[in-house]
């Protein structure tokens, strides 16, 4: 997906949600454990009851690869049932010496076709450009997290008192542009997200931490806009556990929604 | 695996080689491809001509992954089919918040059954714990990793004049032991090994970077030796395409060989 209809999607639908698929056999309604494939048919209902209200789907790797080679294809299943006007994050984490991130590269967007990737930066420019080369995909670099191990590294000031966050900002940026690269920036570091924005002022930024982890989506939103908004803000498991019983989809769906309106009062405020 | 058990396997075998397994449909000999899983047929073979020479085998995540669920099956038949007197690696450079960085965890130690898995820090304490917490099984944490991108922040000095990767060391020292963890240290910075061995005495290293992408064997044991010897040398691509015709495993089992004697003559300066 390029840029540019990621942008037309936000306008048109009027939301910048982008829904958590960590989906868990420990948490998904019992009735679901007797299908043949219970987690594609959890997020298939997810996906019929959210889909409205979403801009991006953002399946937790984790979650699907811990079931082996079935993991994977309720993975892949999953990424081909979502409509195709709608972006996809592998949230993946990923990153290599160069020769190796290509194979990642081919996983998240030949095989599985995902829009997007998630990447550590810690091994540097030969790790991050290999996902920079597939026309209209995206690598989504991890900046400043949302965990309370976020604060170990990230914050590290240098000599010149620039720190790390900052640093993988300056340098990311020479390796690719606002059209093929994103930014993890963390909701639940409120006014971290102005000084990632100040950093990069054009770049869309993949907020997770709303919701369960304690983010606010004001700030997110007061901190973080830009011209093109900027923004795909996350929530998991507010959404898709907003009920662990038969009504789940409709729940999930009347979780999404409140986001959505909440966001579309947001965007009717910036006049976007 | 434990820590007396790997030392004892060094000491047996006069060998502290790790055979990387990065398997790749496109160099493996052309004969293979017409088998029903030609990823696993390639690596029985190799695991058959080198065992004996080695005492660590990495199957390197991407070059399985990227195949989809097939290629997970050849993953864990790979490592199923590994003498349990063998050390395994999945080199996945994993790690996410801690709660699902436990998926991870599982999908490595439970269900494929490797003893260890290297670890991206960038995201800090809550990231790696959940991979210190299996009996017997390993978190093997990036430090200062071989590729040419490893410089972009990992030597990055703080305020105090510490480098990044010094910090790391530092940081995980705290959370785990070198019972629990291990560093991947990159043999194409010789001194480097030095001075990460200085700053993590006790724990073994995994170093890649012999071989195809030019570290020295020598400088390894000279900077990197503890008194538990203390390395896991990787060697990938020097051993498993020494041949691409029909004689690769014999000549994979001798370039194990060739490595396991220098190791050997290394081991008996040593007095090991």
């Amino acid at each position: 997906m390029t840029r540019e209809e990621l942008i037309e999607q936000i306008r048109t639908k009027r939301s910048f949600l982008c829904v958590g698929l960590d989906t868990d056999l420990n948490k998904i309604p019992k009735h679901l454990l007797e299908t043949e494939d219970p987690i594609f048919e959890f997020n298939k209902a997810i996906i019929d009851a959210t889909k409205d209200f979403c801009v991006a789907y953002k399946p937790n790797i984790a979650f699907y690869e811990c079931h082996g080679p079935k993991g994977w294809e309720s993975l892949k299943k999953t990424i081909d049932y979502i409509p195709k006007n709608i972006f996809t994050v592998a949230d993946a984490k990923r990153g290599d010496i160069g020769n190796t991130s290509l194979y990642y590269a081919n996983t998240f967007f030949d095989y599985l076709n995902a829009d997007s990737v998630t990447i550590a930066p810690y091994m540097g420019e030969d790790s991050v450009t290999p996902f920079l080369q597939h026309k209209n995909k995206w690598a989504i670099v991890l900046v400043m997290t949302s965990n309370k191990g976020g604060l170990d590294f990230q914050f590290t000031k240098d000599e010149n008192g620039e720190e790390l966050f900052k640093k993988v900002l300056r340098k990311t940026q020479q390796w690719g542009t606002d059209k093929n690269m994103m930014y993890v920036v963390g909701a639940t570091k409120g006014e971290g997200i102005g000084e990632v924005r100040k950093a990069a002022p054009t770049h869309f930024f993949l907020v997770p931490g709303v919701g369960a982890q304690g983010g606010s989506l004001e700030d997110v939103a007061n901190y973080g806009w830009n011209d093109d908004c900027g923004l795909l803000v996350n929530s998991s498991r507010g959404i898709i556990y907003a009920s662990s019983e038969i009504d789940f989809a409709a729940k999930a769906g009347e979780a999404a929604k409140a986001l959505q309106m909440q966001m579309s009062d947001i965007l009717d405020q910036k006049r976007f």
